[in-house]
């Protein structure tokens, strides 16, 4: 399963119990933090997710709603001793603000943090199970968006058929990434005789802070679930231009062009207190929206 | 009326709903923050402090928890537009990491901050209502207490007398302040004639973090409310000592060493779920002290 928990949907000013930016990708029992606004190990705690299954995480850009929560979660997973490594994604000068912090704290994570800076488009990660490649969005500051995409989705076992070739159950696991069974009379059992396909691989982009840019259209070409901002309703194009964000006839009108399935909108101004006509502006344009409310996840 | 407002009660692994450090001082229509823990913007919005009115802000040390809420408030405020000026004190540390951040952000604040760096023990702020001086305390890496004085109370206005001498309504501000008034033949109204003696001037004394030190007892002696921190319970003393904290038979020693009339008691480990037990053996050593419960305003 991929999907996308929501733990923060406002924009830079906090309001109406709304939170700064953050996100978390879960493709099985993988977790991936995408942006880390102030508050989100509350976030974290209020929605029970399970921090130490997050082992990369990703920054857009740095302005503070998409980052100030950093430092105080790299530090509590550290008194929760942590050891595992933790991989951090995001723009080169984030790196010397965490080590200032970490340096007047006089302290030492428990952990190794590695830091892959992020320089240009393309692959920044790649597992057995997921690919996450980055894109440039146009935001004020240099900023990315986050392409994950399930690279090999297990079979289907049939556990009849598995049974009627007397496979032992703990091989089951490997049955459903694809590994054909060898007996003990040296017989080959190939996998497709007792698996069926597996669901198609999924994909999710988030394009994190960016003002209407149709050169996000091929970059998130045909995705399962698409996260658009939507800052401001669609009256308010020419505010949303000037500072680089995109209304919701905008960002409906990306997921159109784009043929995605379905689109997830946030990043809400301040001065809206009631959502559902944001929902209703962009499903004018593109019907199969949602708005990304906090502490539910959807589904790619 | 002097007060301290809660916003933070919690050592620094954030739990059950408790903050990491902060604290509002409320002198009159006058507030000061002491320490921006992460959230407190998030906390003043609950419990509806007026941002704006924060002129002053005041960090202990540079650990985590006592600090990572600020930027975020520095651009919140911004945000809002705030015009008047803004007067920080703390560590010389915190100002490098904070212009980096602005420096990444691509951005300025709407008003002009007044960095103070605190650099030994004394007075680092007098109005015409309040002193506030700072001291060491002893922790694991630089830290500081800060001591509010107010400095000149109010006399009462007694406005039967006041009428008789025939002094206008716009005039009494001042009464209260001490002015005597000169009427139209020139005729001076002492300002004891119309005025009596103001309540006796109050004061607060914050010991941010700390090990046991007696030394804290002459920096605090006789204060009105004398916040101490009590991390863990009494059976933990060696733990406390080791993590340069204390422990609430120690604080209360302190208190009562030092001849304050209250105590407050407050950055709980996380490991703690009641707070009950803190109170009681703070008690058993001085009787009239509170646990600081996040929302609840304590009067000097």
């Amino acid at each position: 399963m991929l999907g996308v928990t929501i733990l923060g949907n406002n924009s830079a000013l906090p309001a109406f119990d709304r939170h700064p930016t953050s996100q978390i990708v879960t493709l099985d029992d993988q977790l991936f933090m995408v942006d880390c606004g102030e508050g989100t190990q509350l976030q974290l705690s209020r929605y029970r997710i399970r921090w130490g299954r997050i082992n990369h995480i990703f920054i857009s850009h740095l302005h503070g709603d998409h980052y100030f929560g950093l430092p105080g979660f790299l530090n509590s997973i550290s008194l929760l001793n942590r050891e595992n490594d933790l991989h951090l994604y995001g723009p080169a000068e984030i790196m010397p603000i965490l080590d200032l912090q970490f340096a007047a704290a006089n302290s030492k994570l428990a952990y190794n943090l590695h830091f892959h800076p992020l320089k240009e488009e393309g692959i920044i990660l790649k597992t057995d199970r997921v690919q996450v490649s980055c894109f440039a969005t146009k935001h004020r500051i240099p900023c990315f968006g986050f392409k994950f995409e399930q690279v090999k989705p297990p079979r289907r076992l049939n556990p009849e058929k598995a049974i009627s070739h007397e496979i032992p159950a703990n091989f089951y696991e490997r049955l459903k990434w694809g590994e054909d069974y060898t007996n003990k009379k040296g017989e080959i059992i190939k996998n497709e005789l007792v698996t069926d396909k597996g669901i198609a691989p999924k994909s999710y982009a988030f394009c994190a802070d960016t003002v209407y840019d149709e050169e996000l259209i091929d970059k998130v070409r045909g995705v399962d679930l698409l996260y658009h901002e939507t800052t401001y309703l669609k009256d308010l194009e020419e505010r949303a231009a000037a500072r680089f964000h995109t209304t919701t006839t905008q960002a409906a009108t990306i997921a159109l062009k784009a043929g995605v399935k379905k689109l997830l909108i946030g990043h809400f101004s301040s001065k809206y207190d009631k959502l559902e006509i944001f929902e209703e502006e962009a499903k004018e344009v593109f019907p199969n929206t949602s708005l990304a409310i906090e502490g539910v996840t959807y589904k790619a």
